[in-house]
């Protein structure tokens, strides 16, 4: 199977595995529910959960023991996009080309959507974890917990993250304030999807290690692409609009080191991220595709 | 000891434990810590936690081993709070009398430090897992996964009452919609406390429903009052403006029954909360006087 098809595969199953959490019934608060299922199933790319998946098939093939936390991540990641794009932070009006959550609903509607996403993601962990105690699953219950514990840690960070980038929004930052900021809001997530999968998968510390390090690489180079994509990406195709973060006066790595050397930068930083996973020979193909996806993507 | 030396007592033990968890280090997010901890030590009554306590000791005497439970669910209350009070939901500019989160800091730093007390609710909760894990303490494992399961449900009913509340602002709504709302709004976290402090302490099913019962009473209470107060409250002791409910349309208790009948009501919610509990005789008392408390209050 070449890369996209097995990309597609595995953002159906997590499709699939989303639309289980998504509550339809009649209630009082159904709007709410829409509103979190307006977001949620609006076409990401999965990367997140993929990752989980990608990280757990190294050790393990059964990767069904590793899926709530691929859903809980993407719950997180829809939590923070809704509340990024609210009018106090980043006031933006479009998302994946549609409107954004307090767009398309209202600007309470969107910030309890948030909030509701940011706690169902607990839940479904919470299930599992009950689930493996209440069925006495012994041998994998410390590792769920672990991966609980660091996935609290990780959103901390985010949050942290998302917190810096407003509030600097508009000035002139060093570099090791750029790199604190997205390692943070970017990628602190993105390596807590490999420490996941390699936690549930069993993997020793010292795979961990490693794999770590592949994520923070890939954390920056997605950053760095973001930022290019919102320089020169098609707005069609991403569905934002061009020179979004100039307009903002936000400083970003194209602002850093101009569009160019954001290009050599993040060329450099993927090689670096597939070099971390040699190791695995074959087992690794789709990380390291993951790796080259995240730079050539054009949204 | 008195009831209020032991509330004071309990109160200052919380204080205590929820300063370990603020983080006062020079950090580039200084000034979102700066905001968590406004809020979190703002001098709320430490009603919620004092509750997982209180219920804890019908069963056992160690109650340091509820502890994280009673910080975390503190944590949330707050986080409620400065979302409640967010221009967008209830636009509060007082609360406890300091000017609120967002006026205080500015609305993406309320918004976050909210996100961030949510999360780190979970962040004590697996702290205290893993911990139990890691040290083979098995006989506490369950009912302390059982509790975090509790608390992932309670919050999702906690924020669809408040997205309910807002939603029907200034509209006229129906006896049962009130009570739905107040029950998800308020009701679900006060019997969560009553239920986590049973599940921890290692109380029988039929120990927990009572207790439930118990906390679904006081909860109504709770709302009842604090619509009386909303009413004819002193606005220096409450800190919030007198009258603010009507002057939003809100229907309350008073609007409903009229101010002489949620009296009455709050009376008959409190002895019902009462009848609950009196099977525990002596060692209930502090759970009793709790109930008397939320009637008696001024602020």
């Amino acid at each position: 199977m070449n890369f996209i098809d097995e990309l597609k595969k595995y953002q159906e199953i997590i499709n699939i595995e989303l639309e289980k959490y998504l509550r339809k019934q009649e209630c009082p608060e159904k709007i709410l529910n829409e509103s979190i299922q307006y977001s949620l199933m609006a076409g990401g790319k999965r990367l997140r959960p993929i990752l989980v998946i990608a990280t757990y098939k190294l050790f393990k093939e059964d990767y069904e023991q590793c899926m709530p936390f691929a859903v809980a991540i993407e719950m997180i990641h829809n939590f923070s996009l809704i509340h990024d794009d609210l009018p106090e932070v980043d006031n933006d009006d479009f998302r994946h080309g549609k409107p954004t959550n307090h767009k398309k609903f209202n600007h309470f509607t969107a910030l309890l959507a948030g909030d509701a996403l940011l706690n169902q993601a607990y839940i479904v962990i919470s299930e599992k974890i009950l689930y493996l105690i209440e069925n006495q699953y012994n041998d994998s219950i410390k590792a769920n917990v672990k991966a609980f514990n660091e996935f609290t840690r990780a959103i901390d960070r985010m949050i942290a993250g998302e917190y810096l980038d407003t509030q600097l929004e508009g000035k002139k930052i060093s570099e090791e304030m750029l790199k604190y900021i997205h390692k943070n809001k970017t990628g602190e997530l993105l390596k807590l999807c490999v420490r996941m999968g390699a936690i549930l998968g069993g993997a020793t510390e010292n795979d961990i290690e490693r794999l770590s390090k592949y994520a923070e690489k890939i954390g920056l180079a997605f950053q760095i692409k973001d930022d290019i994509l919102s320089e020169e990406g098609d707005s069609e195709i991403t569905g934002k609009p061009v020179g979004n973060d100039k307009e903002h006066g936000k400083t970003t790595y194209v602002s850093y080191y101009g569009l160019e050397g954001a290009k050599r930068e993040l060329n450099k930083t993927v090689d670096e991220a597939i070099n971390e996973i040699e190791t695995y020979g074959e087992k690794a193909e789709f990380l390291k595709q993951i790796a080259m996806y995240i730079k050539d993507r054009n949204k």
